[in-house]
């Protein structure tokens, strides 16, 4: 039986596992805040979002998929918003059972996600806290001065778009529950390990930043089902929209759990998890926008339109017409 | 029987609560993240402090001295760096039993401190978490570009300042805890209340960060204990430092306490919850220092000086001499 290794106090557990991961303007993490000399003419973005165990991931989920789903949610919001990653503040929540095995899986998938995105920790605060582990993360940007891509600025007739594929992230959670649900029997290895990694860990577009800034006149990614942030944009920007399911771009593996299961569909529009970018594009932008994100190797497809109106945006399959009225996923 | 006002939804609690406590940059919480246009000349500060039920405060107080509270203490961090409050981000992770009303108290308090601070909220993230109420908040601040104090550049024979009075909050945490213990029996109505308060309420040293920026060579907050943060700055700075117990700073109902048990001088010394400054001075800067600090209505002493050497600080009392090597309230 081995024993597990001592759990590290507070001061060596940020000595040990976060100031590696800690950039010029953190200090070595050894004062109560940091530093940070704003670029000459960039704006600053901010954001933050909170992780929680049973909620948002599965205690039992990797420790190091965990760390870099921690940091690459915040880097989703940020290239949204078309900025660069400046640096990161993280709280920890622990519970009564954290383990130094699990802490160093975590930093290090944290400290993997720093380095990929040169996203560098700031600054942290770690309590103990009697409940399920807690991981909110503050994430700042830039943006040259005033350009800054809004939630609330999408016109009417301006094209909505859509990166990636829709609804993967929402099929491992599926899978991660129900392993053996009907619809995974004809699944291939290969799109099995695809929709769980999809699940497991987000791909934040930051390489689609520059060019949102360039073309989007409004622009948020997909954290909670399409269907509902696209509501969230919509009711933002005083507006509804049109889309057309047909033009919903569906991974293979997506497309293959459709066609054994059609109810999927649905929980694919709504699931959460994508860390996809939703956005819109004047008609006049919209070829250079979609070759220019090509060119950067991510992939954008127009799926409708913004219209005038306060309805919920109207999904169009054939003939039918369907609002997602409930159509967001809330971790809340 | 009353029954309890409905629970809003994520989006009516941002909405109703927050929304309104929301700056210019906070973009009226409509989008994904915040836009701070950096004030020109200025460095960023940034710090987070999280807060838990339990650990940092109790669940059954005043929620609007919670509110108050988890803005407060990252308001002493922005003090005692020198930097003036610019706006902050806030992570609220609720436990299943919360209600409209204790939403409604707790966000009164918070958005009566973010007034008193002039400190806006810019943004945020509402989980549930199941587990105990924990709080944190990013907060930035400003402070002309290379100006921060810094909590790791003492230097030996520097002097060691103190804030306010030492200890007074412990001793409310003890009131909290032990309502009738033996050395209560002679505090005074007033002084109960008095101790009470400075557990509750901290009151952030806003008001001294230009003056720290002006003469202190290193500063930081006392919130851990004045023995274990005065050992953490003499070991960020490479140094030792000693302390005059008589020079301590003890507010009239503390001195009480320690006169009808004087055992809870050890705990005033180590206990938590201070929110005073702890600052190094030159002897050049001295007089100047204590001078500004008065005619900022914040009374500075000091308690000792920094010296050479990798001990922890030394407590001397006549001739006793006394190192906390435990010194320091963890709240981890």
């Amino acid at each position: 039986m081995s024993t597990p290794a001592a759990r590290p106090t507070e001061d060596e557990l940020i000595a040990r596992y976060f100031a590696p991961m800690a950039g010029e303007g953190g200090l070595r993490l050894l004062d109560d805040a940091a530093r940070i000399v704003p670029p000459e003419g960039q704006d600053l973005i901010v954001t933050v979002d909170a992780l929680v165990a049973g909620g948002h991931f599965f205690s039992d989920d990797p420790a190091t998929a965990i760390g870099r789903k921690a940091l690459g949610v915040n880097m989703s919001d940020l290239a949204a918003k078309g900025a660069a990653p400046l640096g990161f503040l993280l709280t920890l929540a622990l519970p009564d059972d954290w383990t130094a095995e699990w802490l160093s899986g975590f930093s290090d998938g944290l400290g993997e996600a720093a380095s990929t995105y040169r996203c560098p920790l700031l600054g942290g605060d770690t309590v103990a806290a009697r409940g399920p582990l807690t991981i909110s993360i503050t994430a700042l940007g830039t943006v040259p001065h005033g350009r800054m891509v809004a939630r609330t600025s999408a016109k009417a007739g301006e094209r909505v778009c859509v990166t990636g594929t829709i609804g993967d992230a929402a099929l491992g959670l599926v899978l991660r529950r129900q392993p053996g649900a009907g619809w995974t029997s004809g699944l291939s290895i290969n799109h099995r390990v695809y929709l769980t990694d999809r699940y497991l860990h987000p791909r934040p577009r930051l390489a689609l930043a520059e060019i949102l800034r360039e073309h989007a006149s409004a622009a948020m990614d997909v954290s909670d089902g399409l269907a509902g942030d696209l509501a969230k944009m919509a009711r933002a920007s005083g507006l509804s929209a049109e889309v057309d399911v047909d033009l919903i771009p569906f991974s293979l593996a997506g497309r293959g759990a459709i066609a054994a299961d059609g109810r999927l569909r649905d929980r694919m529009i709504t699931g959460g998890d994508d860390y996809e970018i939703l956005c819109t594009v004047p008609d006049a932008k919209l070829a250079a926008f979609l070759d220019a994100a090509a060119r950067a190797g991510v992939p954008a497809t127009v799926i409708g339109r913004m219209i005038e109106g306060d309805e919920t945006p109207v999904f169009r399959d054939g003939g039918l017409e369907r609002r997602y009225d409930r159509g967001s996923f809330s971790h809340f």
